[in-house]
Order: structure tokens, then C-alpha cells, then sequence
């Protein structure tokens, strides 16, 4: 068979190069995963790739790793290497987006001031941007999914641990220090207010976090009181509280009620209607359902608006590929 | 004595009318007190006029007696009405500033969807400009105190109730409906998370607003354990802190803790280093001292800081003059 020409193959797959404009990469760079996807200028996606960081979790590595994906990308849609206009990357961590600079990332990576944005451009020698991952979830919310056409909320990722990305006036709100939405950290009734050391669980995501979930439920669980066995995820835990385990029931309250402690508390500092759960534990319905429920005892004038992320897993990634576009956009020559 | 002409008279008094440009008053509208000051264009102050609120609730018998204040600063000054350019007041609530009016206000005005800036446009015939007080507290202090030169900063009044007035990117953080810095309904760990009543003290001031530390106070006092009486303020109790009463000293800390975990959770949703701790209860130093001291030991990496209120009572005042500037040069006709 003829290999097939660049744009005739892009073609195929939906993709379109608007005006000869080219094609973004998007990264979502996790603790244990890397994933890719590249879109057309129109931001539709045309293919994927990932893979693991586990044994690869230095800058450098995951660099290089990065670029593996993109040759494939481009190979998987004969996109020409030269249609490629940018790449943006969403790291899980504190990252100065003006410098382009992941200053620390959680324990999985541990980076600390990772010049990540000139790694990325060095290695491909395309406009690189960078920026925190839960930032990026709530850009792409906004952008292509529960947030779609709303200038105001905030995108909460509860997976292991806890954060808040924030758009005000359609613009992610970063704070000063690059570190607006750490809410993993909240202090909510029933939460210990004594300090936490450097590199542990926020005081919320230690009881509302993937792992503190569990923890909640290995510590309340004996055979009599469940059919669930005592190892179990979150999710499946909540799972079990749709089917009326009483258990699982009663750490979903309990989880529920201390969300919409938090939620309550970001809206009255910010006083934005809206949020949008994400991350593979928040986007389970049960607790979506049982949080909003308490938000609404409690503000019976104006309660806070709930939703479910629609992109789910690809919140980030797509997010990326927003900014990337961005990136693009800013860097093509202005048309006189 | 033969009478002063205007200008004279006003430049006695430390105002000068730059170029022409002529005078502004600023209105600090409160649940007991009223208080007008007028300035000059550079935003030196001349004179003040102040007067009770009791008996006269309404917008309009509030309007009114913003009308005597007025007249009664002109004939102190001797500025001529033509001079006067722009009027701007704070109220005690939830305020639409581009509408200008006051959506609601505590139980002291009980005023709702009042078009406060029309009433002072169509009394006073000069441009008019309104506002939430604490908002107006944080362009005060922002402009002419403990924040001068900040563009990011949160100010947190504390007297009856508890509200925060957010300064990002030097300008004021209003939220869409308004009502951002509410956080006096704020839930931290101690308070109770059941839903609060309308027109009830929020959770958090029910314990260390002025009134509620004073019901602290009452809750734990008896004879033997110190020795001030069971009546006393809440700036009476921290001053026996102050002098080591030991029941003082166990009401401050608690307060100190509570209004740390605030803090705390404001900081991490905002990411704003700096808070202004103003409001007669607020700006106590026994209470910023001890509420530091929480606060240092949490995060020995990047602490909040904390700085009292160096206008004090006039933090809102000068919030109003500030604002009124703004009125002025905004409808003074471009120089070409």
C-alpha cells in the first residue's frame, strides 16, 4: 500500500488543518501515567497516546518520553513534523506558568524547579507551555465540558488527594504564589487543625482523599457490619452505598458533608455558583448526589450549583490542548 | 470677623483644589454611626461630620442626613458647592456597584434593593458611587494603610459580625453576586455545620465576632476563675489577656485559633500572602499577635502575614474618599 499523504491521512481521522495552520500536542503528565493526544487548530482531537512513568519519573525521563509520544502521535496521522505549532503540559504540582517552571510536584514525581517549558521546546523546537494539571481540568471543563460557556467556577479533583482549579471572568484564577485551589489543606469541622508535616496529606484530603476514604473505611469496618471486604477503593466504596451497604453509606455522609463543609467555603471567599467535580473519585454520582444535598439545606436562597465533570479523565488533557492552542494562536504571525 | 472667601479658607485647612479639580465626600453609612469626611483631589482630608443612625433607618432619612453632612462640611470649609465633584458611601451589605444599589444589609438598616446611588445623585446632583463597607476598608487600607502599596491582600473586619473585603491584582475581588468574603458563615474546625437561619449570625462570627466572644466569655466565667466581671466587650476581655487573666487568655487563644483556621483556608483558596486585621475587635493586638502565632506554626515555608489596620475606625472612610476620587476623575471632561 502507498503511504498515504500527510493531510489525506489527517483528513481520515477528522482532523482538519484550518488555513495551513497546523496541529497541538496536549500532556497530562501524572504520578503514574503519561498521556498524549493530539488535535487539529478546531481543538478535535485525532490520536492518542500514554504511557507509564513508573522507573521514568525524572524531568529528563519524562521529557523523553514525551517526545517518543509525539513521533508517534505524528506517525499515527502522517501529520507532517513541521505542521506541529505547539505543545502544552499540565504537571502535577506547583508550576509558575510565566516562567514556564514546575516549582514541586507531589511525592509520585518529586520535581522541584523543573524549567519544564524550555525542556519541552528544546527537545522540540515548537512553543511550549506549562501549568498546574487541576488548572488544566478546569480549563478544559470550561472549555469543552461542565463548565462549557460559564466564566465562573471552580473544578474540584479529588483522586488520591484534593485540589480546586479556579476560573474567574473565563481566566484561571493562579493566586500569587502559583498555589490558588490548594484545598487539599482546607480546615472544615471534624478535621484535626494541628500542623501538617512537609510532603504529608492535607488535613482534608487525609480524610476525603482516595486514600483517606479508605482509611475512613478500614477503620470503621468489621465483617459484621458489611458485605464489602475490608479492602476496598473509593469508588467501590461508594459503589457499595448505592446498593444500601450501610457502611459505605455512612462514610459516603460522611465524606459528602465535609466536601460541602469546603465547597461552602471556597464559594463564601469567592462567592462563585458553581463547581464541578472531577477526578476519579469526585466524579462518582453518589457523592456528587449526597454533597449536593447538604449544600442545599444549607443555603436555601442560593445554593451552590454542582455538576459532574463530563470530560472525566480527560479533563486535563484537554485542558492542555486549550493551552496549547493558546500557545499556538499567540505565537502565528499577525495577518495584516 | 469679615467672612472667608472658599479657597482660602480651604487651603487653611491643608486642601488644595489642584488645578480647579475641586472636592469629593466620602460616607461610612453603619448600623449605629454615620460619619462623612471631605477631601481635596489629592485625598487629604478637611473636614468630618458624624452623627447617629438610630431613628433614622430608612434610605431615605439616611439620605437625607447624608444631605445635612454635606452642607454641614461645605460651610466648614467654605468649599463652594460648585466645587464638591463626586460622593461615595459604604454600606453594611451586599452591594451592586455597578447598579448601585444595596441588595441587603444586616439587621441594624434592614435595607433591601435600596438604589442608594440614584438617591445621591438625585439629592445631591454630583456623581455618586456605593458600595460594600469592608470592600471600602480594603481600598482604605490599600491606599492609605497597613496594605499601601499591595496589590493582593485580604482585610478582615471583625465588630459585631466578621466580613473580609479581597484586593487581587489591586483591585477589589467583588464576586458575581456581590457577596465574596463572606466569611462570617465560614466553617472551621469547632464550629457547628448546621444550617444557620436568615438574618442569623453566621457560624464562625457566632464565636468570635464581638458578640460572640463575649458569649464565650459568659459561657465559661464564674467568680473564681478571673478577675473581671461577667459583663465586659470583647476588646475589654483580650486587654485582661493582655494583663494575664488566665480565663482571657483561654478565650483569646480560642479565638486566635478559630480566626487562624479562616485565615488559613482564605489563604489557600486565594493564595494571598498578606491579611489586614482591622474592625474594633479585629485590630485588637492581643488577637493579631496571638492569631499569627497560630498561624507560623502551620506553614514555616511561606506564613501568612498578618498586619493590623493602621486607619482603624477610618478604614472605610477613606475607602469611600478613595472611591469617590476614582468618580471624580472618571467624569472630569479628557484634556486633549
Amino acid at each position: 500500500m502507498q503511504k498515504q499523504s500527510g493531510n489525506s491521512k489527517a483528513a481520515e481521522q477528522g482532523l482538519s488543518e484550518v488555513s495551513g495552520s497546523g496541529y497541538v500536542v496536549g500532556v497530562d503528565i501524572g504520578g503514574t501515567n503519561l498521556r498524549l493526544a493530539l488535535a487539529d487548530m478546531a481543538g478535535t482531537l485525532g490520536a492518542r497516546w500514554s504511557t507509564t512513568t513508573a522507573g521514568s519519573r525524572s524531568a529528563d525521563a519524562v521529557v523523553d518520553l514525551i517526545c517518543s509520544g509525539v513521533e508517534d502521535l505524528l506517525q499515527q496521522t502522517s501529520v507532517p513534523r513541521s505542521a506541529l505549532k505547539a505543545i502544552a503540559a499540565g504537571a502535577p504540582g506547583i508550576t509558575d506558568v510565566d516562567a514556564g517552571v514546575v516549582i514541586a510536584t507531589s511525592y509520585l514525581l518529586g520535581w522541584q524547579d523543573v524549567s519544564l517549558r524550555d525542556l519541552l521546546e528544546s527537545a522540540l523546537g515548537i512553543p511550549a507551555l506549562v501549568d498546574n494539571d487541576v488548572n488544566l481540568g478546569a480549563l478544559g471543563e470550561g472549555w469543552a465540558g461542565a463548565a462549557k460557556g460559564t466564566g465562573d467556577f471552580v473544578f474540584i479533583a479529588i483522586g488520591t488527594g484534593i485540589g480546586a482549579g479556579i476560573i474567574l471572568d473565563g481566566r484561571p484564577f493562579r493566586g500569587m504564589g502559583w498555589s490558588a485551589g490548594e484545598i487539599g489543606y482546607m480546615l472544615v469541622p471534624g478535621v484535626s487543625d494541628e500542623p501538617v508535616g512537609h510532603g504529608e496529606p492535607g488535613a482534608l484530603e487525609s480524610i476525603i482523599g482516595g486514600e483517606g476514604i479508605k482509611a475512613q473505611w478500614q477503620s470503621l469496618w468489621h465483617a459484621n457490619s458489611t458485605a464489602l471486604p475490608r479492602d476496598v477503593t473509593a469508588t467501590e466504596i461508594f459503589d457499595g452505598a448505592l446498593k444500601g451497604d450501610p457502611l459505605a453509606q455512612s462514610v459516603l455522609r460522611r465524606s459528602a458533608r465535609m466536601l460541602a463543609d469546603a465547597i461552602y467555603n471556597i464559594s463564601l471567599v469567592l462567592n462563585c455558583p458553581l463547581f464541578v467535580l472531577g477526578g476519579g473519585v469526585g466524579m462518582h454520582a453518589a457523592l456528587c448526589d449526597a454533597t449536593q444535598q447538604v449544600l442545599e439545606k444549607w443555603n436555601a436562597r442560593a445554593p451552590v450549583q454542582l455538576r459532574r465533570s463530563i470530560l472525566g479523565a480527560d479533563a486535563q488533557l484537554m485542558g492542555a490542548i486549550r493551552l496549547a492552542l493558546d500557545a499556538a494562536n499567540s505565537s502565528l504571525p499577525t495577518i495584516r
